[in-house]
């Protein structure tokens, strides 16, 4: 019945959730790492899958399922495993949606085994030519999906457009940028943390003009890089930028409400004060969360692939080594701005394990 | 040629700005009543009209009109008569649009007699049974038209909404709260700055529930009027009523992004800090300006008149006496929230003076 060509571990090490942040998450302290008894497929019920993590997908939305408010997920609660994206292998299955040896996406959160119903897992079509494993949580995957959904779908983009992406250098904003490009937009600004990513930015990831938002004469050179004001906006960071693009917003602009970054880990919130632009502009601001559009995931991820595969697309990615115990420090890492693309902590390397068998 | 039968005053009285105001409008100070030579039909080029203005209509808006910033309309500089929409009657006309005698409606300004361009002015095509010359700067005008697009178009409002609606007892609120009533609403809520405001929203105006936002529980109450949270909320005030919206919001929540009254005067503005609600919630949060509807006025315009003749549809209007020389006082008061529904200056009674010719 139970097919898994691995050796089961009879530990997995899980994050758990300790002291509900106010502010910043504290490595050690907001979490702590235990080693329980890791499941074995004897405990899986009729439709139940046994996982093993391969990769978890870090993400700025994480810090807002620790705050305990009215959101679109539940906040996760003290003691708990910490929520998160995965890529996971599996070791055990009583679903038909996967085998085991299957390589499937599901939300088994920052641990190394753990067991979910089907309902929970999806199983991918494809890779495409020049697809890898990683890509299902990057731009293959929720990441990728984001950043379609919400430049195609709130950001309407259009051909002449001007478009600004903040976070740009960013795992969704890396991909919004290239989506704009794409879509034939007249001028497309990014703004990131840092110099490096600028320049990648321009070099690498398909935008007109980088703007680095700790430069100190960063306000009027985002005004000199939108001559003729902006028409979508995407939004990734809130705060002073939100603030900014309002300002310059051109008349029916469409701000695309994805992430606010800058704020998630603010004791006080910054509202916007530009926010009466959205009435003399005729401004449609509009969140958006991906689970949305579940039923148009095909059709975007076959977009997507063949972006991809045509080179249209490009993808970086940081990996962090080091497991489960390195994920709150990853956490902290992103919302410092240390990586470029898709930040991603690796579990456990297939090609590594399966090489060392060879 | 020139056809009209009433005897001309030599000057015309005008508000004419002087000095831009950062805050507040300070009577007798940001502005100056000057008596002008009133302009005579031998000054009207073809295509023009001679108006003498019946009633002012004092709107929230005309407060961001005074601000030097890039906005739907240019700023009202510095010498220039206050922008005004008025009531008028053609004197002498050089088009084919009115005759003298005519009553329209046009962006006259803030001033007795003056010449417009036949572009500039509305001749009003009906008054409903129970209609009356007033009606065209309120129910029937482009208060009534803000409160129909805002409500139909960018709320969308449907049976079994929850609505709320700030600055519920003003002009444009009173006319929002009556057409979420009429469209089926579950259930409407209005703020208003007034205990006597409440009362009247609630006896007369088709409110289920009226709060006084100045009422230290104001936030308690809001949160317990509104159990099935926020479906549309129309927004005439920002500020910190805006941030409890947000904070209420329902997934998928229609914000009307109508007006900042609260705001418009603030020397800091204040941010809504619950913008990140955009997101988790996925509101969508529009602005519009009721003149990028003009085209669909007169399907609004029967659609109004019809739940006026029907009794759906009532409205409150306070008349100031004293023509220009209180317009400044008359813009004062409508920011401190004296008024219940449509704020006028009576200029000339058309009914007074035909009884005195009598």
């Amino acid at each position: 019945m139970f097919h898994h060509t691995h050796g089961y571990k009879s530990h997995s090490l899980q994050l758990e959730l300790v002291h509900r942040p106010t502010g910043p998450i504290i490595p050690g302290h907001t979490f702590r790492v235990s080693a329980v008894p890791a499941p074995v497929p004897s405990d899986l019920n009729e439709g139940d899958l046994l996982l093993e993590t391969l990769y978890i997908s870090l993400d700025p939305a994480m810090r807002g399922w620790l705050d305990d408010v009215r959101s679109y997920v539940p906040p996760v609660q003290i003691g708990e495993v910490m929520r998160a994206f995965c890529i996971c292998r599996v070791l055990a299955s009583r679903s038909p949606k996967a085998a085991a040896g299957d390589i499937v996406t599901a939300m088994n959160g920052v641990r190394e085994i753990g067991i979910l119903s089907d309902k929970h897992i999806e199983k991918p079509a494809f890779l495409p030519p020049g697809g890898k494993t990683t890509d299902l949580l990057g731009v293959l995957g929720m990441t990728g999906l984001t950043a379609y959904f919400g430049m195609m779908k709130i950001g309407n983009v259009k051909r002449g457009d001007t478009v600004v992406v903040s976070a740009a250098a960013g795992a969704t904003g890396s991909v919004a940028v290239q989506i704009a490009r794409i879509q034939g937009a007249k001028r497309v600004v990014g703004t990131a943390g840092s110099d490096e990513k600028c320049r990648w930015l321009v070099e690498e990831g398909g935008a007109d003009v980088a703007l680095n938002y700790k430069d100190p004469e960063f306000r009027r050179k985002f005004r000199e890089a939108t001559p003729d004001f902006v028409d979508v906006y995407f939004d990734n960071v809130g705060g002073e930028q939100l603030n900014m693009a309002l300002a310059r917003a051109n008349r029916g602009a469409r701000f695309v409400m994805c992430g606010g970054i800058s704020q998630y880990n603010a004791e006080h919130k910054q509202g916007p004060k530009n926010i009466n632009n959205v009435i003399t502009m005729r401004i449609r601001m509009e969140g958006f969360i991906v689970f949305d559009y579940k039923d148009e995931y095909p059709t975007a991820l076959g977009q997507l692939a063949q972006w991809l595969a045509e080179g249209k697309l490009k993808r970086k990615e940081t990996i962090l080594k080091g497991g489960v115990r390195v994920a709150d420090e990853g956490m902290v890492q992103l919302y410092k701005g240390g990586n470029i693309g898709k930040l991603l902590i690796e579990v456990k390397n297939p090609d590594e394990e399966r090489q060392s068998r060879l």
